[in-house]
């Protein structure tokens, strides 16, 4: 019999210790042990949780504890659970995490505390999709060209509305808040954060790269307009908010933000609450792992598949290679990224405006792929839509500030980075 | 140094051994050790093969060699693979394979002949996707409610052809022919037994289900027509040949066949060559995995992940489980199968024949879920185009014999099931 402690009993901790009694029976076939969950740490004993095990309010009553043998750490935050991981490895105690942020803070140190020790994450990307499995073992003869994710259910959900439904930003995101797919700050689903722990976890797998949140670029959709999504699908796009390692000749591109993508790849296709991960390989092609990003039952499917692969004695290195891999290869600062770009204008609606802006793209060596104008709601005035080929994202920016410059062009400038 | 011995150094056994050396320092970064391919057998040695291994005629060089740690069986056949991976497991030596038939028919026999040492197949089923280690690694922790697959990327390119562009089956097979996608002899493919190998696998990993192909309904995408597909389109639904296996309350149903599937569906998406694999966890909900399902490299992909794994000392019972998966579950028959289905008549185009045929159909208590009635191009005849409720595939057969019967309709009834 295994034992196994869980520190955090909220939605997903009481689905694991649930799914553990209740599909048992398959659990063990597939194990070769049983596995039971016999103790919970949680904040407050005083609240309900309907579920049977011994519950504490001492962390230390479950990592400390000599009947345990796996530790399950769902508490959430960065710093507290990174000392009673720490302490649980120290033990000796195998350990399961679903925890993003800790990972993208301290997945290195936690390799390193590891040692031999397995120490398994599964869930903490994508919920429910085996995606990291998949990167660290079944994509393992690749160099991995670029990763391509939607990770965030709730963005998803909404960039969702607002393409099929023409839903406007803020009602989509009250709806989101009132079904509960958004917090009532949802700043960290919505700004990208939530995505780019996750992306930090995949690029260390992936490229070995040693990143934290504050290196690599991190957008929201908050400015994502209908005007935006209208253009898109005029040009064969829609928008996601996808979060992307990428390699080219110089490093390794990493950043989370709106991007446009053509209509017919299959992650334009996954649509609502589902998250999606892209995983190009320099032998296997395109490979795409689809499901639910978040839930209940969902995230602790991933847990308890760790779980399994702790007690059949599986293990291999935390981050999927041991040294050396891909050596050479440096993260990209935020300027270098090279991509293709929508910008969208306000300007007098007058002659010779055009003329002046496109004028200025040129200056700048920026080749213009599509242009399109449309009215604007204010009255003198017109948008100007353009597409880039590729280029360099500084060429981009520093564009962007002349043009924002010109007296016939509005201060706001919206761009969006184009995948194809 | 670990040392690997390849049965069959064809398309895919070059990728494999040319994989090795060309990615050898990322693999050995992942794997913890440099693995080398030393030896590979071939029926013919005047054959030219651009490969930088030795060479020889007799397997049992490789099988029988000191030298070789892990064996890869790329042969193709059943019975002769069947008895050089007996004699390298007897030997001590643990083997990949990506051979579907081999385990369509021995995979039992295989897993006890195995015992404790590594026998993986992550190559046999949906070529480079890494669905078999979602299914025993990732998914562990769910019952599996259902399972459907493309895994057969001949007849998605020609399905797809025929659906987008309106072209006919068999100018699609002509071309897909002069491509390499089909064999000169497509019936393998297109008669659907090579995604019933497959399935037969997933089967057994999913529901511990110990099936021979002929113990299972595979019926192909011959008989489909532009008809069959305009009217499909037209109730929303995309025509894939599809592997299944699902359970419900008396056992488990598994079957090859055309389908019509929802458009809006993940699975209803891939196009191509493309394959994917949708499962359906009791706890996770919907996953998918998609990617190349056939070509040298992405076949070598999934064989070099396996000998990854084994290199990382990762096993586990060969199928996913030691004993007892889904206890007292077991295989359908053939026309124990409960579905909705698509009728396909000619009828003579005069009254009452509408009202004899649906008639018909409720003597059988089979309710019609829509129906339409389309000119047909044989004069003084029409075609009635039915769906139905679910109901059981015996009534089903049992109302086309006797439909097919009646003087004013035509004897060839077609049928496809309908998946929701």
């Amino acid at each position: 019999m295994v034992k196994v402690g869980i520190l955090g009993v909220g939605t997903v901790g009481r689905s694991v210790a649930r799914i553990l009694i209740e599909n048992g029976d398959i659990i063990e076939a597939r194990a070769g042990r049983r596995i039971v969950p016999v103790i919970g740490a949680v904040r407050n004993l005083d609240k309900k949780r309907d579920v049977d095990i011994a519950l504490t309010d001492n962390p230390a009553d479950v990592v400390d504890n000599e009947d345990v043998d796996i530790v399950v750490e769902l508490m959430g935050g960065v710093e507290e659970p990174y000392r009673w991981v720490g302490r649980a490895l120290k033990n000796g105690k195998a350990v399961v995490t679903a925890n993003k942020a800790l990972l993208a803070y301290h997945r290195y140190e936690l390799q390193e505390l590891a040692g031999d020790t397995p120490l398994f994450y599964e869930a903490s990307v994508a919920g429910g999709i085996p995606v990291i499995g998949a990167l660290r073992n079944g994509l393992s003869a690749n160099h991995i060209e670029s990763i391509e994710g939607i990770m965030n259910g709730t963005c998803n959900y909404m960039l969702t509305r607002m393409i099929k439904e023409g839903a406007a930003y803020e009602d989509v995101l009250a709806e989101a808040q009132s079904l509960g797919y958004a917090e009532a700050d949802p700043t960290f689903d919505v700004g990208g954060f939530d995505a780019a722990h996750k992306l930090l976890i995949l690029g260390s797998i992936a490229y070995g790269i040693d990143a934290k949140p504050e290196d690599i670029v991190i957008e929201g959709i908050e400015n994502i307009t209908q005007t935006d999504v209208e253009f898109a699908r005029e040009f064969g796009y829609e928008i996601k908010l996808l979060a992307i390692a990428k390699r080219n000749e110089k490093g390794v591109e990493m950043r989370v933000h709106a991007t446009m993508i053509p209509q017919e790849s299959m992650i334009a296709k996954v649509d609502g609450v589902m998250n999606a991960v892209s995983v190009m390989g320099d032998r296997v092609g395109e490979t795409l792992f689809y499901g639910p990003g978040a839930g209940g039952d969902a995230t602790a499917s991933a847990v308890i598949a760790d779980i399994v692969e702790i007690v059949r004695g599986n293990s291999g290195p935390m981050l999927g290679y041991k040294k050396g891999l891909e050596s050479g290869l440096k993260l990209l600062g935020k300027d270098e990224i090279v991509s293709q770009y929508y910008l969208k204008l306000k300007v007098e609606d007058k002659p010779g405006v055009l003329a002046a802006v496109s004028s200025k793209l040129g200056d700048f060596g920026i080749s213009i792929e599509s242009m399109l104008q449309k009215p604007s709601r204010v009255e003198g005035k017109v948008r100007l839509l353009f597409t880039t080929h590729l280029c360099e994202e500084k060429k981009i920016t520093m564009a962007m500030e002349e043009l924002s410059r010109l007296d016939v062009v509005d201060e706001k400038i919206s761009m969006i980075r184009i995948e194809k």
